[in-house]
């Protein structure tokens, strides 16, 4: 067996903790450690993982083959991938959609300039969601693109929910109409706004006496839920621990169209996920290993998931998976 | 706008009709002309194409960028490909999955030797299915990953219920079961057969006394319906007409497993299809789009669509897609 790829985590949150045990999965790969700005003594990892001060990590150059960046799009990312795009290759799940140009911009100049492979956006969406809306244009050129999200947990949301005075415990899920997704598979509904896409599903922990008030005070929530279809069940506190911990998400990305006057045809992804973040994580791991090879080769700058074949993703061999798979 | 791409099929079946109209939903491409090895005179063409002798296919080097060879993969594909690998830059739909790598071999040395570039097995199944089966164990590597056809009309099983004496007209349909869809999505059922995963559906057509027999016929016919869930609906002759003309397929690809004891996750793609032709050959025209670009940019041999990014598939910018689509 080739040596493994040393993976490198930065930033030790879900995402990061996600791509600790994603490593685990792919015998390829052995994870080198994991860097944090906070003090290394005060974490706890899933796998007993080496965890190394931040500020350190110029040192591992020679130590590592790739980073999976684990910080968020809002602050970490924009400042963490172009600096680390000059020591190492990276990827990153940099999600803010608006910004992705200027992101790249900055990403692919640092690697450019140190010789170094990055690729950004590389989760769920942005990634495989935008694979799909992608290939459903390329093969479907004469048609329309759904994008759904959910069934999913929305933590902004969950978070304002649990604002509510009287919520003990509280969460939020964006849900797809189902009438709306069978209208997308016929081609119909392109111009819907979100709102008129989703609907938003509570389960609440509350005092009964409460119950009427907390309803009224979710469902008229300005921005959050007022213009959705919203529907709040009050459940107990053992059904709300036992069932509605996990951080679940997903969607659909449909595509339909014409090949002809008489013949219409539809192509749709999905994902149902227990966890989003180990999910973004196990995404990140694969293209991981796909800027590992890619800079091997000699490939620089940085890149998208839609410049990334599958083969490099793989620590299959292509005869293996032509013979296996095609 | 840049040069459009000059597209040459080979082949007048109803694979090469529907790269006929594909070409026509793509503004970057136009056709060269269709070769075929019978009498071009005898050829009706959906978009009133050119059509050529295929022996002189050679004299037209200069005049067109990539060959969709439209042939079947029993008899003409096997010979076809790599002859034609030797001359341009071609993309097949070879299907005889046991028989790939041996495809691959021959037209990896020709394409290698004339230093052309060859997209083999680059249709839906193998090609779009191929994919998401790969990027699931790539993104699930601890799980099992299911493939169903269907709905689908099954050229063979329909000439069989055809020979049954007493059919004026029949189809038969292959249907994945939705119960053992149900238990593919929560990662069951990896072991079971095909007969055990579809129904076989048929929509004859015959006169009323003859029904009985003709069921019986069908459902106890060895290989083709005995081991399988068989129905045999009589339908008028009107309805047959108005229902059953089109080439419907399509189907599943179920990943499902476990990101860590705690969590399962699910990806799924599927395919409906009002005419497999015109889809498979629609995804055909885009390879061959992603064979001219990488060709012009130095890369030859043979590849499958495993090697292929997805921004070598598209008539738009790198810039524009991640804008709009990532």
């Amino acid at each position: 067996m080739a040596e493994k790829v040393r993976i490198g985590i930065v930033g030790y949150g879900n995402l990061g903790r996600g791509a600790e045990l994603a490593v685990e999965k792919n015998p390829d790969m052995e994870l080198a450690g994991i860097f944090t700005r906070r003090d290394p003594n005060t974490i706890q990892t899933a796998t007993n993982a080496n965890v190394y001060c931040q500020d350190n990590i110029r040192s591992f150059q020679d130590k590592l083959d790739v980073l999976i960046l684990c910080g968020g799009s809002a602050s970490d990312l924009p400042e963490m991938s172009p600096e680390l795009a000059r020591l190492f290759p990276i990827v990153d799940s940099y999600d803010n959609h608006a910004k992705i140009p200027d992101h790249y911009k900055k990403v692919n100049q640092a690697a450019e300039e140190a010789g170094k492979l990055a690729i950004i956006s590389a989760g769920w969406d942005p990634g495989l969601f935008s694979l799909n809306r992608l290939l459903g244009e390329i093969v479907i050129p004469d048609g329309g693109t759904h994008t759904f999200w959910g069934k999913g947990l929305s933590q902004g949301h969950s978070e304002a929910v649990r604002r509510v005075e009287g919520v003990k415990k509280g969460v939020q899920y964006t849900v797809p109409m189902e009438e709306i997704l069978e209208d997308a598979r016929n081609g119909k509904g392109e111009d819907l706004t979100a709102a008129e896409r989703h609907k938003r599903v509570c389960y609440i922990v509350a005092d009964e006496k409460d119950h009427a008030r907390i309803e009224e005070e979710i469902k008229t929530m300005p921005d959050y839920f007022a213009p959705y279809d919203t529907t709040v069940h009050f459940i107990d506190e053992e059904t709300f621990d036992s069932e509605h911990q996990k951080m679940r998400h997903g969607g659909f990305v449909i595509r339909s169209g014409n090949s002809s006057k008489a013949h219409k045809q539809a192509m749709e992804f999905s994902l149902t996920l227990e966890s989003n973040p180990e999910f973004t994580a196990s995404v990140l791991v694969a293209y991981a290993r796909a800027a590992y090879h890619l800079h091997k080769k000699g490939e620089t700058g940085a890149k998208t998931p839609f410049d990334i074949p599958f083969s490099a993703m793989t620590h299959k061999t292509s005869a293996e998976i032509m013979k296996d798979l095609l």
